[in-house]
């Protein structure tokens, strides 16, 4: 398996398939939850995590204060200056009032902007350059890239689990073979 | 939070509400996956799972064996004949030599025929009829179809954790944030 992880590594440069994911993301959102019936949206992913509204919300903030400014800090300053910390909660108050659907755009047109930027500031030589992360210390700039996009993962999962959630009291003995609602029981 | 939800389903009849759901899997699973980079498609969810070709594979399979055909056993036979086993296997000798895109492609295919079946065999007040699984016995029209759309989150969602953990080793000391590979490693 690493073998043929590394194997297919080595055909496409690391920001190529970095951001070949990145720029997924807002269109799987939109596919997914654009027009969506309001009845698969209340439930979160587990008993006191997030709507898919808040994930949307999340992954807003981290647009706007985590990934592009952090690579910029870093670009800029190196081990110098570390990261400013980032508020998971800063969606909270500041979507109370927007529709899902505009949220949704947000998400995409603030994406569609970092990806361009990070296309501008780095290329494939600058991927070892470092940073100071404000908890987790040295890190590179190929391990921040890393993260954006398994972030993009974990919380696209996130909505999964709330969706899945939704019909919960719907699937009746199914519910034994159903993982994604077992881990959310027990989360 | 079930008070919301009920006022939500009473505008949405259930069936429209979980084909909402299920016409989206095939167009998200075709934007996610179509054209990603293979580095991307080689770990398995889980160390001994399915990585995502394996489960647009297991999908194809519920689209042929299992969702519509057990759909038509109930109407036809009510709790007279149990519904076929399904082989939750069937892929992998199957589809050993066929190139991902033409899975998503299939289907997607295979599922928009089922939405016809389904919209031509089955409205709102056949939910409650009945038929015999073959191991947890008695369910409804309505858990069945209810579990067929969350038998796509969970996999789709299954999916997700496959593709971050290609990235695992790519993320440095990130991973103590990001559950979706803690999940992955315990599971």
């Amino acid at each position: 398996m690493l073998e043929a992880m590394s194997d297919a590594r080595s055909t496409t440069a690391f920001l190529d398939e970095t951001t070949a994911l990145l720029e997924r993301t807002p269109r799987v959102v939109h596919e997914l939850l654009a027009g969506l019936p309001r009845s698969w949206l209340s439930a979160p992913d587990t008993a006191d995590g997030w709507t898919p509204r808040d994930v949307v919300g999340h992954l807003i903030s981290a647009e706007l204060d985590d990934w592009m400014p952090r690579v910029e800090i870093l670009l800029e300053h190196g081990t110098d200056r570390p990261f400013e910390p980032f508020d998971r909660f800063a969606h909270v108050e500041r979507d109370r009032d927007v529709p899902l659907h505009d949220l949704i755009d947000r998400f995409e047109e603030l994406r569609a902007d970092s990806l361009s930027r990070l296309g501008e500031l780095v290329d494939e030589d600058d991927l070892d350059r470092k940073g100071i992360h404000p908890e987790l210390g040295e890190v590179t700039l190929r391990q921040l890239l890393a993260t954006w996009a398994v972030h993009d993962l974990d919380h696209v999962a996130q909505i999964y689990a709330g969706l899945a959630g939704s019909y919960d009291a719907d699937i009746g003995p199914w519910k034994a073979y159903l993982g994604i609602l077992s881990r959310r029981d027990r989360a």
